[in-house]
Order: C-alpha cells, then structure tokens, then sequence
C-alpha cells in the first residue's frame, strides 16, 4: 500500500510510466499531478461538522440563497472564486493546442491568482470553439463563480466572446490577453513618459500585432489620452484605406493614426516616441534608429523580445521587455490578481474601463517614487502591488456604479 | 487595512452585511465566505518557481501533451480532480431552488469527496436545465476534470443526461444520486440477507419510490441477484399493465414484478421481506406489520424516514436509516469517494455495472467480521471504507477492460 495526496491505495493502482523522464526534468517533475488541489476550509470531522457543512444544516443555507440570490456571495466560494477559462486555440506563443494541453498553462494561472491575490481560480478548458457554443457554455457555468477570466483565446474571436458574454452575465468578464497587458503595458507606459519628461499625450506610438494584445493596448491608450497611434499588423499600417480589415481593426483605423500613414512598420516607426511591441515580428536595427530622441522601447515578445534589448537601448531612454530577466518586465501578473481581487471585494457586475485605467494608475504609483529608466514598473513579486491595485479597482467599481456592495 | 484570506485589503471593502446573523447562527457562521479555497501545491515564491509552474517552463508540458493527450493525467490536476455538476433541480428536499441555491450543497459534495477520498472536486451549479443544453455544456467541460459527478438533477432528465453524457465522454459519469445510494443500500442489504441468515436471491423486496434512487436502486438489485422485487411510485405499483410509465418505468415494470400484483404499497407489502424507502411516503403500520418474520426495513428519507424507526423495530430484525442519530446510516459518503478515486487511480473511462457492484460488495465486507443487526453497514467515519472502495473499483474496472492504466 501507498499513499496518493494523503490517501493509502494499492501500490499496483499507482502509474508509473513516464517517472523515470521526471526525475531528469525539473518542468515535469513539478507538474505530475498537477499544480493545484482543493481544500475544505471548515472541519469534517465528525457528525457534529457534518451537520454544520452538509445535511440537515446545510438546507437552511440553500433555502436562504433561493430567497436571497444576494446571499450567494455571502454563503458560498463564488464571492472570491474566478474561473480561468480557455479553449486552447492560442496558448502561449504555442498557438492552437487544444483544451487539455492548455491545462497546465491554465492551472499554472489559477495558482498566480492565489498566490498574488489570494482569489481561488479554477481552470476550465472547454472542448469547443464556435463562439456561439463558448458563450453559451460559459454563461450557464456562470453561477458557480465570482467572475470569468478568459484566457488565450484566439483573436478576433475573443473580442465577441468576452462582448456577449458580458451582455449575459452580471459577474466581471475579463480577456487577460487582452486587458492585463493594456493595464501593465498603460502602468509603465506612463511611468516611462514621467521617466523621460513628458505626459502621454505628448506621445506618438506604435503598436506592432493586433491581436487581442495589440487591440487592447490601442483602446486604452486611446482612453488614456495618447498623443497619436499607429497599429501594424503583419499587412502592414492599419489605416481606413485598406479593404482587408476586420470590423475591431476597421474601428481601430477609424481611431488612430492621425498623419493617415500608409505602408509597413519602417513608416510607422520614423520618428515614432514609443514602440510596443506584442507580435513576435522582428524589427531591424536601421528602423529602430529612426525612432524620434528619448525614445520608449516595450518589446514584449516572449521569449525572443521584437528588438534585441541591447539594440534597444542604442537608441531608447527606456526599455522594457516581457522577460524576467531585464529590468521592467511587462507582466500580466502585475494586473489580474488585483483587478478580480478588487472586483470581487465589492461584487462588480463587470470590469469597466474607469477601473482598467484605475488599475493601471495605482499600478504605476507604486513605483512613483522611485522611478528610473530601468525601474518604470514594480516587480512581479513587489509586495505592495496586489493591495495597491485591488484597492484602485474596488474604488473604481464604486464611481462607475458596478459595485453591488 | 484588514486581511482576507491572507490578503490585506483597505477595510471598508469587506462587506459587513448579515455578519451580525452569523452570530447567532453556527451553520450560517460556518458558510461564510464558503466551505472551501484552491491551494497551489508546487513552490511560487521567486522568478525560479515561476519560470518551472508558468512561463516558459510550462510550454513545454503543454507541448508534451499535445503530442500524447494521455499526459493530461500525467502532468494536470485533472488526474485527480472531478466536477460536482448540477443543475439545482432536485437539492435534497427542498426540489428545484437554482444553480446558485445548490451551491453550499455542491460544496459540502466537493469537501466530502477530498476529506474521505482524498479525490479534488470543483462544484458547478449549471444554469440550464434542458437535457440537450445540459449534455453539451458538461461534455464541452470534460476535458478540465478526470471524472463528472452528476449532483442533485432531477428524474427522469438524470437518467437520460447520464446516459447520453457517458457515450459523449471517455471519463466516468456518476449520477450519485442514483448509484451512490444504490452501492451502499445493496452492501447494507446484503449483510442485511447475512445476519439474518438469508441470500440476496431468498428476497423478496419493496422500494418505495421511482425517483433517481429508486430506479438505481432497483438496477443493482436486480443486478446483484434479488429474489423479486417491486417499485411503488406515487400511483401505486409499477407494472405492465400501467399506461402512464416512462420509458425507464416500463423497463422496471418489465424486469421486476414476477407475481404480476397491481395495488398501492399494502399489496406490495404483505409477505415482503424488504422494505427500501426513498420517497419521503409514510407507510402505516398496520401495513409494515404485514411483511414476513425476520423484515429487512431500510427507512432512508431524511429528515423523517417513511417508517418510524420505532415501529420498524417491532416488525423488522434489521433496521436501517438515513440518520446519523440511529444506527446503521445509509450514507452516500461511504461511496462516492472511494468510487471516484478507484476510478481515477486506473483512469477508467467509465463506472460500470461492475464497478459499482465492486464498490458495494467492499463497503459490505468492512464489517463483515463483527456484522450485528445494528451494524449492516460502517459508519461513515470508518477510516477502512475508501481505501477498500478504492481497491476493489480499480480492480473492477481493470476485470471489465475500462481501465487506461
């Protein structure tokens, strides 16, 4: 006999294929069995608990929530439970991999928002990608959790999942895809500017990829009071001239790029204060060198950054990267933990813009006043972020008229 | 600033409502803020920790998956995790009160499968309740869990959700309602037959009920060998001659019943020797007085069973419950742990007719060797229980060629 997580079985039921690879792999030595467990936070010990956290007692707190909806967020996990919720069609830079695969990239999420924000997150990786079929699914799990994070979820589907599913819940819907990294990317953006002398509507950018990443980072710039913008995609300038634009990237035409720059990313970037870079499109040194004095460089790419940080800084006052190992990582950890820890706190009915911006705001204060060109955003593991940020959201929730309590 | 769950957020965002009835109230205090958290098991203290649970280390797991989709089990929690579904339609007593309303239940479920199975499970309280939509939201779900425990969804839509669910899925489908309650009343019935000197094939029985657990309970028996058996519904005694039967009614009426009675429950009674209750219907006593010497009365309607345990004493040798202030309680828990982690260890694919036959002749077997008329079945504290549950379900599942591993 032995024991699996504390439970004694036969030493014959415990597969042991593929042992033999962990013990030379740290990766997936740490993965067997996944991540993550669950936990009972009251006692089962005996009848007298069993009374208490299950029949008859119980039924009493069934019948109040079928009185008093309300009292769901007061009497279940819902009020500081998130679901982490995928369909594996663009995980990582892996591309579409499908539900299970994406599971420990979903699990590895649901752990971050524990350690970070102390909210429970479950990962839920569905087997299905019309957008009809996840908006649906996901609305009529909708009860069992506080909120819905969705995450890697191919764009532009993204953009109408996360739409109509608000429309049909009234717990906070969330792209991490796209809305952290506009909250991070915003945070340090702002800082960079303070860094280099300026405010952001002295600025103009460029986005390199319109994904979800790309698009969101557009929209709350613009919110923000970006000077100009320009977003290129792998045709080149999204610009009203071109017949090839999906209805987002039309309204993000509609939107930006004030001079009406037409041509691939060597126009867009002459002169250009800011590049932020989320496509994994490499960007050649002679185009970098055209960017206008004290320029701000955020190569997000992950693992290999569009420029090279040391090209970056030739030509840049300030340089961040999506990488743990450079100064000013861009890192969506910065963000979700707090935005649903903040939500949660005051029971949002959905995530608004008023409270992205007030994230990314508090965000960036953190390090306010410390700021230096290779300090422009706290680090991952800054202690004073989550509260700092969970606080600024929960605030914002209450002045935009979504917080329940 | 106060501290939630470890994380300290400003004050005024904790909700203070309904906290003063908390007081006064140990069940209501034991469920706020629910019954239950996620906890990472693996290390997320330092960039490190980071890059082997998340990016980029994780990449490579999602990878290795994708090329074998078997290392899901391998390398996810969903090797020991399953989803308590329901759709709020049939919560204990109280009926059809809502996804959210079944919520404490679903936890309660969720803390009973960890504490005596050590198996992970995640409640999800669905907000349909036709059986197409039911069928394919859980089906879109699969893939985040090892096994779905369906909870609570009311006949005969569990029947046909069940059915259709498992031929849609390669994890196992348990309705516990129906086969949990089932396991442990056929291990109770036997020792039952035992102490009274008797085989299952000698008895004759009652089950006063058609609902989940009656149809289920009548499936086992009859699988297991009962003499004969007959079901009463609300209109009386199913049989063939009925023109109000569902489809699943008519395959009992057509498997059970071989001396043809028509009539309410006194004419199933007379001469019986087992009467199983699992309809709430009282039964006088002038008609359990009617059974044969040496009756068998499992009385299993909680709070009030149909009959008095008192008078059931006066006519029966071996009384049994669903109380756990009388002796031997028909309880669920000492199942569905032990079920779903056998289950699990072999990743069978489903829970068969043999498995759950397993699973019973095991839970009857722990106290084979100090069985008394007050003591047919363990206590649900029983620490002997899950692991001999779990051995003979893996094996079961190993014999019927349902195992992976």
């Amino acid at each position: 006999m032995k024991s699996i997580r504390g439970v004694t079985v036969a030493a014959e039921i415990i597969p042991t294929d593929s042992m033999a690879t962990d013990e030379l792999d740290p990766v997936f030595a740490l993965h067997r069995g996944g991540k993550m467990e669950v936990r009972s936070t009251v006692p089962v010990r005996d009848r007298d608990d069993l009374s208490l956290a299950y029949t008859p007692g119980v039924a009493r707190v069934c019948t109040a929530i079928a009185e008093n909806p309300e009292l769901v967020h007061d009497y279940t996990w819902v009020s500081n439970t998130v679901a982490v919720v995928t369909d594996g069609t663009a995980v990582l830079g892996l591309g579409d991999i499908g539900p299970a695969a994406s599971l420990p990239v979903m699990e590895g999420k649901a752990i971050l928002f524990k350690q970070f924000g102390g909210v429970d997150a479950v990962p839920i990786a569905l087997d299905c990608t019309d957008v009809d079929e996840l908006v649906d699914t996901i609305a009529r799990l909708a009860p069992s959790f506080g909120g819905i994070n969705l995450e890697d979820i191919s764009a532009p589907r993204c953009f109408e999942v996360e739409r109509r599913l608000q429309e049909r819940v009234s717990i906070p819907v969330f792209h991490d895809d796209q809305h952290g990294t506009a909250i991070v990317a915003l945070a340090a953006l702002r800082n960079a500017a303070t860094v280099t002398g300026r405010g952001l509507g002295d600025l103009r950018a460029v986005i390199s990829g319109a994904g979800a990443a790309g698009i969101a980072i557009a929209k709350i710039l613009i919110e923000a009071g970006i000077g100009d913008l320009c977003v290129v995609d792998s045709r080149g300038i999204v610009h009203e001239g071109r017949d090839d634009l999906t209805p987002i990237k039309r309204m993000i035409a509609e939107l930006t790029n004030k001079a009406g720059l037409r041509g691939g990313i060597e126009v867009a970037m002459k002169g250009a204060d800011v590049f932020l870079g989320v496509s994994a499109g490499k960007v050649a040194e002679d185009v970098v060198a055209t960017m206008a004095p004290e320029a701000i460089i955020f190569a997000m790419a992950n693992p290999n950054p569009e420029i090279d940080p040391d090209v970056a800084h030739k030509y840049a006052a300030v340089v961040a990267t999506g990488r743990s190992d450079y100064p000013n990582q861009i890192n969506n950890v910065l963000a979700f933990p707090g935005v649903f820890a903040g939500a949660l706190s005051v029971r949002a009915k959905r995530i608004t813009e008023g409270m992205k911006v007030a994230a990314a705001e508090a965000l960036a204060a953190v390090v306010a006043d410390e700021l230096a060109p290779d300090r422009v955003i706290p680090s991952p593991f800054d202690e004073r972020v989550a509260p700092a940020v969970t606080k600024a959201v929960a605030e914002a929730a209450r002045r935009d008229g979504v917080a329940r309590v």
